[in-house]
C-alpha cells in the first residue's frame, strides 16, 4: 500500500490477460461456493466499508477535503471518488447494462491510471478539482453505493460469484485509501500555522520501562498468505523459508528513545546512515522525525488533533527507513527481516491479530504500551494496529508469486524495485484490514506514513 | 505589478527609512489639502474597491476560492485576505489604539513577506490553507472595512492627512490583486478538464482588416508621472529622453495572425528566438501560447467561460515575451520601447485614457477591434485595457527614481532585474487602475496574464 | 563494487573501532602462519597487481587519462593516484616510521572520503586535476611501489601477520578500480564522435542457438563465503537458505535477442516495467541500451575499439536492471535471486571458476558462447567473466553480517539500500578476482559497467 | 562577449541573408580602398593575433588545455581549434577551391553552433575531448595559419576586398576568445587544491585613498560607434540620447572597500538586494565575490599566481550584477547606465583609449590605482583594461540596430534578454581590442569574468 498503489490501473488491452485468469483461485475468498449466506455478509461488508469513510470524512470542510500537500498525497474528496469510481468501473458498467454513470467525464477524473499518454499532469494537480463540489462528489457515492446494493441483492448467484473477487477486492482497496485519507489529510493540514485539530488528542502515555527482548527459534519455516480467504497477491504463495535464530525487541521504539539518538548527535554521525540516507538527510537537511519541531528547547509534534508537545512514552511514528535504518545501527541492532517478523507474528497470533486485535483509536497518535511486568517473560507487544515497522527486506516478489488476473495485474507487482517492507498496521490501517502476512512497502525516504521501528538482533 | 509585486514587504527597520519621509511629496494625491470634501472622496473610492473584490467572488465556490495552480499564483481567498490585510496593518494597527484583530494568526498568514527566515514555504502552499474558511475571511473583511470606514469618517484632518497616501496604497494594492484574482483564478481552473465555466463567454468578434502602422516623429519627448495625482513610485520621477522616429501598430495581434506564425513554422525556426527564449522554448516543449489547443485540426482555448473555438479576429493574449520577440523577428517589425509607447499614448490620450477608457468587459476574453475604416488616417486603437503589451525595455529605475518611503520601499524596485515592462492595461484590469505611464513588469517567460503584442518598426 | 564502493572511507574516530578487530580471523588468508613462504607468494601478487594498472594505462595518453565522463566515472589517472594513496595511508605510513609522501597534499586529493564538510566538490571535479600530471602520478607510483616491496620484504613476521588482510584489501582494492578503469573509460571516450579504438575489436561470433534451460532442485543450501581465504564482508557469513525448485537459462541473453524485445516494442510497453524504470524510461528518453545507436536501419554500438556494427551473436551487455526485468517480464521469465545464482553456480564450479576460468579478452567485448551441442544435456555456460548478471535480489545484509573491523568497515555496509546484486564477473574483471560468492551492486539505472541478462522461471 | 558569444552560429539557411548583404558598408574597415597597402597591415595583424594565442598557451600543459570548470567556460585546447575553424571555414572552404581540411570531422567538433538537433551535449562536453591531441590541434593551426597567409598574400583585390570583413571579424573573434582562455583557465584551475601557478603575482599596490566623484552635464549626446572602422554590430548606430546631470566615481572599488560591505553584513540583508539576487545569494550560499575564501579570520584569493592573500588596495573583481548591485545601494549610489558610461569615456579618452591604454600586465589581476593626488580635480581613471564595470543597462538593441549580414546574424542579436551591459575591458583583454562604445554582455549571476565596480549617481 505504497503512495503509489493507491493509483489503481485498469488498462483494457491484451497483455492484461497474460497471466490467465485466476478468478477461480479466488472464487471462493467470500465462501461463494455456500452462497446465497455470504451475499448478506458481502453486503453488509460492502455497506460497512463505505460508511466508514463517510464518518471520517464527516468533521471535514469542503475545503479541507481539496488539500493536497504533495504529489505523493490526495485530497479527501479525490478518494471519496477515486473509490466509488472502482466499483463502477469494475462492477456496475460491466454487469448493469441499463447502468447510466451520472456524469461521464467522472471516469477520467477519478481514473489514477497515469501510464497512458497525455494525463500525467494530473497526480500532483488533484488539489485543483474545485468541481465537482464536494457535494456531487457524495452524491456521486451515493448513486453508486444504491446501485450496487440493489446489483448485489439481485445478482444471479453466477454473476455473484464471478464478481466476488472484484467486490472483495474493492472494499479492501476502500480500506486502503481509508489509511491514506488519515495519513494525507495529517501531511496536508501540517502546513497550516493554525494548527486545526479535528480528532481528539492522546492522553498522556506511561512509561513502559526498558527495552526487553524476546528470542526466537529459526530453522525452516512457512512464509506468506494461504489464500483460503482475501489476501493480496503479493502476500501468496505460502512457501518455506529457513531463518537463523533472532531476537525481537517487545515492543516499538518510543518518542523519548528516539529523543536520546537524536540528543546523542545521530543526525550527525555519517558512520550511522547507510550511503543514500546520509544524502537524503543532508540535502534536506533533515533534523528530527517528521512533524517534530523544536521551539525554546521543548519538542512539540504536529498531530491531526493540533500541536501538541512530544510524550516521551508513546510510541514513535513519521520515521523514515533511513532514520530507522540509522537509530537501529546507533543500538547495535537491526531491523528485522519481514521473514523474521512475520514468523514471530504467527507464533503470537492469538496475542494480537485476533478480530480485536486493532485499536480502535484511529484518531489517536499511536499509543505507548504503558508499564510492563518485568516479573514476567518478555512477549511480543504491539505487533498489530500501532505503527508500521520498517524491515529490513526490500519489496520483492515472492517465489511463484503470481499477479491478480486481468486488470488487477498493476496492483502490486509493478513496485517490486527500489522499496522496503512493512509490517503490522497502524492507528490508521481499519480494523480487520491488515493481517500477519500483510506486506506494506514504501519508498525509503517516506515519512508521511505511521510508521516506526522495532529493533531486531542476531541470537546470542 | 508583477507576480512578485502583490507581495508587499513590511519590515520594521531602520533601512526602511533611507530616503527620507516622502508622505509629504504625496499628501495631497486625493487632493487632502482640501479636506474635508476629499474625505467623502476617499471614503467612497474604499468602498466601491472593496466591493468589487466581492463581486467578483461572489460565483466562486469555496473550493474555487482554494485553488492555487502555481506558486506565482495565489488562492482567490488568500487575496480577498491579504488585501484586507494591508488596511489593518498599515491603518488600523498603527492609528486606533483600541483596535483589536479578529485572529492575530492573521497578521502571519496573510503577510507576503518572504525574506525572513523560516517562512519561504509558504508562498507555494497558499492552497493549504482550509482554514480559515471563507466564512471566517469575508467575516474578516467585514470587520475591517466597518473598522476602516469608521476611522475614515471620524480621523482628525491631521491623521487623515498623514496617512492619506497609505490608505490610497492600499486601494492600489487591492486594484492589482483584483487583476490577479482573474488571471491566477484562469490559470488555476485550467488544468480541470471539466472546463468550469464562471463568466460569459465573448461573442464573436469582427475580422479588423490588414495590420496599418502609425507614424510617430522622435526629437526630445518626455516620459513618466508628474505626480500631482496617485502613481506608484516606478512611474516617476517624470524626465526627458530622446527619440527616433519610429512607427506603431494601429492595434494589437489577434489570434488569426499569431496562428499563421504558428503554421508557418515559427516555433521550430531558432533564428526568430533569442537564445534564452529557444531554450524555454525547447526545455519547456511550447507550441502555442498559454491555454490554446488542439484537436482533430481545430483550435481550442480554456477562458473562464470554459473551452470555446479559437476566434481568428479577437486580440492575442497570454503569450510570453519571448513568444512576441520573435512573432516582431518573424514579421521583419520589433516591439515598441516603452518611452515610444509612452509617447506615442499621450499623443492619442483622448482617445483611451478617459473615464471610460477602459471597457467594462473584465470578465470577457480580450476583444479584437471590429473592422477599421481604411479611408481614414490610421491611429492608434486598443491602447488600453485590451492587453498588457510587451516591450523591448528592461525594466529599470527611471533616472532620479526615490523608492517610496518606509515599509512601501520594496514595492517595485527590488524587482528591477531580468524583468520586462508591459504597458497598457488589460481586459482584467480593474477600471480607473492603469494609466499611460503605468509600468507593469514580469519575467520572459510569464504568460498567465492578458499580455499581448503591438508590433513597432523604425521609420522607412 | 558499486560505483560508491572505490571510494573507501578510513575516518579515524572511535566509531570505526566498534565491531572490534577482526584482524585475527582474516590473518590466514595468506596462510601467513606458514611465513615465510606466504610473504613471497604476497610480493608477488602485489606487483603482478600493480603492474596490470600500468599495462592497461599504456596505450593511453595524458589527455585521455584525465577524462571524467560523469560524477560516478574517474579518470584513469586519479584511480592510478588513488590506489597507491591506499598503500601508502593505510601500510606505509603506519608501519614505515621513516616515509615521507612525495608530496602530502596527495593525502587530501586522493582520498576519496567524501562525508566530511568542505569536499564533497571533488568527487564530480576529478576531471579538473590536471596537476598533478601523469608523469608525477607515475612516479608516485613508483615510489610508493619501492617502499611497500622494501617493506614486504624486510618486515617481522609479527608486523607482516598484522597487515596481511590489508595488503589483502589493497590488492583486492586495486583489482576493483581496474575493472572501472575500463568501463569509466569506455564511458568518457563515448562523447567524442571521433570514436577513438583502444582495443582490439572483437572477431565475428557464432550463433549459440535457440536458448535452453537448466533444471535446479530447491531444498536447503548453503550460501555464502566459509572466510578460508580472502572474501569481502559482505560475502560472509556462510550461511543456510532454502530454495524452491527453479531453472536457469543455459547462457546469457545475446544481442540479437534483445533487439527483438525492442523491434516488438518492448520500450513502449509500460505493463512490461516496474513503475520506477517506466519514470526513468520516459524522463531519460531510453530507447536502447548504452552505446547502442541506430542509424539509417543499421544498429551500431560504441566500444573501446571504435564504433563498430551491432554483432547479434553477441553477449549483451549495458542494461540497467529496469532493462533486464522488463526483458525478463517479455519473456514471461523473471530475473533469478542471488541465492539461485550462487547455489547454480556451486554445482557447476569446475567448469568456470577455475584459475582459468576468467576469460583474458578484457579488451574485447563480451563474447558470445558460440554454437551449443543440443543433443547433449543443457548446462550452464558463461557464468563467470562475461557480463555481470542481474539479480532480482536488493542489495542487503547476510545474517550475521559483519562490516570488516577498523576503517574498511565503510567499505561495503553503508550502499545496502536501493541497490541490486550483480553476479558473475565480466569480461572487465581481472582475472582470479571474482568467485562464486562475489556480491557486486549497482542502482536499477547503472549501465555503464558489462552488465546482462541470464533468465530464471519457476520449475515446471 | 558573453558565454554564450563565443558560439558562433553560421547555418547555411535562407533566413540568414534577410537583413541584405552589409558587407559593402564594412568593406573599408581595413581601408581596402588603398589595397595593396592595407593587405600587408591584415597579414600582420592576423599573425600577431594567432601567435598570441600561441603565446598565452605556452606554460600549460596539455592537461591543463583539457580542463572545462563547467559548460559556459571550454577548454584551452578547445578555444584554439575553434579560433582556427572559424578561419577554415569561412575563408579557407569557400575561397581556395583546392583546400583540404587535416581532418574534415573538426568540421563538426570545432563548430560551436547548438541550435540545431542530436549536438546539443557537445557544448558541456567540450572537456572530454582527449583526442585530437594538442599536438594535432597545433599542427591544425599552423596549417590553417600556412593556408591562410598564402591566400592573403595571392588573393585579387577583389577576393579580398569581398572577405576582409570576415577577416576582421575572424580576428575579433579570437581576440575575444583570448580574454576567455584566461578567464576559463582561471576558473577551471580552482577547483584544484594544489593552486598551480601559471603567471606572476601581482606586487602589492598603493592606497588609492578615498572615493571622489566626477560630475558630468546632461543633456544631448550621441552614443554608439560611427562604422568607419571594425566594430560589433551591437555597438552600432550611432544614435541621439538624453542624459540627466550625473556622477561617475574616479575609479573602481578595491577589495578593501568590499570588505566593509561584508563586514557591515552586506550578504545578510535582503533590502540591499534586489529579489533575484536575493534568491541566487540564498539558494548558492554567496558569501564573498568568487576565489575569495576566508581561512583562520585571513582572507585568501584564488588568482592564476596561485592562492594569494587578499590585497585591500586591488581593484575589486569577479563579483556577480547582483553583488554590484547591493553594494551599490549599500553606498547609496546606484551603477551607471550605459549611456552615462560611455558619454564619460568620451569625454576622457584621449586618457585611456590611446593605443597604450590598456595595460600589458594581463597575466596579472586587476592593479590598483595608487596614491590620487587630492589637490587636482577629480578624474576619472582605469576606465579601460582594468576591469569590466557592471552598468544598470539590460543589453538590448540600439534604435535602427541591424545584425551583421548572413551566417555572422546571430553573433550578438540573439542575447538580447536578461543580460546586462559591462563597459571598459579588463586586464584579460588583448590590447586595442576594446573601446569607448564597446558592449560587453552577461547574465547576472556570472562572475568568471574580471568584473568589477565603478559607483555612479544623480548630480547633487
Amino acid at each position: 500500500m505504497s503512495a503509489s498503489t493507491h493509483s489503481l490501473s485498469w488498462p483494457a488491452n491484451a497483455a492484461a490477460n497474460r497471466q490467465g485468469n485466476v478468478l477461480s483461485q479466488h472464487i471462493n475468498h467470500y465462501g461463494l461456493s455456500q452462497l446465497p449466506s455470504c451475499r448478506d455478509a458481502l453486503i453488509e461488508h460492502f455497506q460497512r466499508t463505505r460508511q466508514y469513510s463517510i464518518d471520517f470524512s464527516e468533521p471535514l470542510t469542503p475545503e479541507d477535503q481539496m488539500l493536497q500537500g504533495m504529489a505523493d498525497t490526495s485530497p479527501n474528496k479525490w478518494h471519496l471518488a477515486h473509490t466509488t469510481w472502482f466499483f463502477e468501473t469494475f462492477i456496475l458498467k460491466p454487469q448493469v447494462a441499463e447502468y447510466q454513470s451520472p456524469d461521464e467525464r467522472y471516469a477520467f477524473l477519478f481514473n489514477s491510471y497515469y501510464n497512458r499518454v497525455g494525463k500525467q499532469h494530473m497526480r500532483s494537480k488533484r488539489g485543483l478539482l474545485s468541481r465537482p463540489s464536494l457535494d456531487q462528489v457524495l452524491a456521486y457515492r451515493a448513486f453508486v453505493d444504491a446501485a450496487m446494493v440493489q446489483w448485489l441483492e439481485n445478482a444471479s448467484d453466477e454473476a455473484l460469484a464471478e464478481c466476488a473477487f472484484l467486490v472483495a477486492l474493492g472494499i479492501n482497496h476502500e480500506e486502503q485509501h481509508q489509511e491514506l485519507m488519515v495519513t494525507d489529510l495529517k501531511y496536508s493540514l501540517s502546513f497550516n500555522l493554525m494548527a486545526p485539530a479535528v480528532a481528539r488528542p492522546l492522553p498522556a502515555q506511561q512509561d513502559p520501562g526498558v527495552l526487553r527482548w524476546v528470542p526466537f527459534a529459526g530453522g525452516k519455516a512457512e512464509l506468506g498468505h494461504n489464500s483460503e480467504t482475501f489476501a493480496f497477491d503479493n502476500e501468496q504463495p505460502r512457501h518455506t523459508v529457513w531463518l537463523q535464530n533472532y531476537q525481537l525487541a517487545e515492543r516499538p521504539i518510543t518518542n523519548g528513545e528516539f529523543l536520546e539518538f537524536i540528543e546523542d548527535g545521530g543526525y550527525s554521525e555519517p558512520l550511522l546512515w547507510v550511503a543514500d540516507g546520509w544524502f537524503w538527510r543532508q540535502s534536506k537537511k533533515i533534523h528530527a522525525p517528521l512533524y517534530w519541531e523544536q521551539e525554546d528547547g521543548q519538542w512539540f509534534r504536529h498531530t491531526l488533533a493540533g500541536r501538541v508537545a512530544l510524550d516521551p512514552h508513546a510510541t514513535l511514528s513519521h520515521v523514515s527507513w533511513f532514520e530507522a535504518s540509522a537509530f537501529a545501527q546507533w543500538q547495535n541492532a537491526r531491523l528485522a527481516t519481514e521473514a523474521e517478523w512475520e514468523h514471530a507474528a504467527q507464533l503470537s497470533q492469538d496475542d494480537f491479530f485476533g478480530s480485536n486485535g486493532f485499536s480502535n483509536n484511529r484518531f489517536y497518535e499511536p499509543q505507548g504500551c504503558g508499564p510492563i511486568d518485568h516479573s514476567q517473560t518478555p512477549r511480543l507487544r504491539q505487533m498489530a494496529g500501532h505503527v508500521w515497522e520498517w524491515t529490513s527486506s526490500a519489496y520483492s516478489a515472492y517465489p511463484g508469486f503470481k499477479p491478480f488476473a486481468g486488470n488487477a495485474g498493476e496492483y502490486n507487482g509493478k513496485f517490486m524495485a527500489n522499496q522496503f517492507i512493512l509490517r503490522g498496521g497502524s492507528c490508521a490501517t481499519p480494523p480487520g484490514h491488515a493481517r500477519a502476512t500483510y506486506r506494506n512497502f514504501f519508498y525509503p525516504p517516506d515519512r508521511w506514513q505511521y510508521s516506526g521501528i522495532r529493533l531486531a538482533k542476531d541470537a546470542v
